[in-house]
């Protein structure tokens, strides 16, 4: 999907939501659990009910490899039901030597095409190149992110910069706002804004409103631009807003919630 | 496995030689593509040709995931025919929020039985802790890398110290040398005796003897401890040595030349 398809989609639907398919075995409705794939109707039912509400969906997945290679199945089952006009994102975060990481590549975006993977940086830039050499492909850099870990090396001083901020400056090399975002926890003015003196026009994908605690005002406030360049991620708080049969109706009332808080800023 | 069993496998085998087996279905020999399934039948023959030489196995995820559920399968199906006194790697460097490395750990630990995986730090100890509450399990944390692109954090001073020193020093809190071990590429004097003043009694997992440019040589006389404490792989130096019929033999071969030069310095 190209930046101009996505910001497309974000005029039309009125929404910058992306909705995490986090799906955990031992949290879907019982009921689902007599399926042949019980992750697949879970994850059938839910896009089914949110896809107007949103323009992403982030399949997390460590989630599908903890059920072995059905679960990878299941990523590719559901990958297959998400319409062409959703950015897909595989929240996979590679990054490896060179080699390796072309082996990835070819995996998420050649094999089972998804139009996005998050990356870890720290073995330097060569070791996520090989995702920016595809077209109308995305790679997802973390920068900052939300968890108390954050701290360790993310938000330490190299120099008179932040770690977060050198990351972003050097990935900023090997890529552009056409096939590079950063991933961005921050919910803190002078974090957003910082990131935003760096990656003015790229997209940021800000996990966990919700259940990680992030503040949409204040994201929006501070990190949007003139293309919008949010994705706002929600998972757990709208996946399992009901443990019940009518679960995805459930989710689609939250998918709605969020998308028409977002409309108000758009 | 235990840290003693993996000191004994060394001291009973005078090897501490890791074969990496990142088995790529465009790089082995022609004539297996006409088995069941081509990656197992390449890597049980490369196991049994070398499993007297070496103390452990790396597996190289990527060049599994690259196959989708089939390869995931030959991945389960390849660990099955590993003895059970040599170590298993997943070299997987995966690091994400809490309860998504949780269900990494499990994948990878429960699920797949290895003993051990790469991890990447950069979110911060809380990232990677989960794998850390395993018994008899390792984590291997990426600290030193050997790729051009370490210039770019690992190698970039945060105070006094390099951001690998800082990962060591953080990461040492969360695991100690039963559980935890780093990944070195570093061959320079000078680097691997900063690490050791860090982590004197942990093992270091160093790729890339061979293809990488590692020199053995240098790495035992600045990197080696007491209990040994180090674990040096080879993969494509190995496993591709020959792509004839005789590709096993001509493995063994090359291990056991490894192996031999090993066995002078214990």
């Amino acid at each position: 999907m190209t930046r101009q398809e996505l910001i497309h989609q974000i005029r039309i639907k009125k929404s910058f939501l992306s909705i995490g398919l986090d799906t955990d075995i031992k949290k879907i409705p019982t009921h689902l659990l007599e399926d042949e794939d019980p992750i697949l109707s879970f994850n059938k039912a839910i896009i089914d009910a949110t896809k107007q509400y949103c323009v992403a969906y982030k399949i997390n997945t460590a989630f599908y490899e903890a059920n072995g290679p059905k679960g990878w199945q299941s990523m590719l089952d559901t990958l297959k039901l998400i319409p062409e006009n959703i950015l897909t994102i595989a929240d996979a975060k590679r990054g490896d030597i060179g080699n390796t990481s072309e082996m990835y590549a070819h995996a998420f975006f050649d094999q089972m095409n998804f139009d996005a993977i998050t990356l870890a940086p720290y073995m330097g830039r060569d070791s996520i190149a090989p995702f920016f050499k595809f077209k109308n492909k995305w790679g997802i850099v973390l920068a900052l992110t939300s968890n108390k870990g954050s701290a360790d090396y993310e938000q330490q001083k190299i120099g008179d910069e932040f770690l977060f901020e050198k990351v972003i400056k050097t990935t900023c090399k090997i890529g552009d706002e056409n096939n590079l975002m950063f991933v961005v926890g921050a919910t803190k003015a002078e974090d957003l804004l910082l990131i935003r003196k760096h990656a003015a026009k790229h997209f940021l994908l800000v996990p966990g409103i919700g259940a990680q605690g992030g503040n949409l005002d204040e994201v929006v406030q501070f990190g949007m631009n003139e293309d919008v360049g949010l994705l706002i991620n929600s998972s757990r708080n709208i996946i399992y807003a009901s443990n019940e049969k009518d679960f995805a109706d459930v989710a689609a009332i939250e998918a709605k919630k969020i998308a028409k808080q977002m409309n108000s800023y758009l």
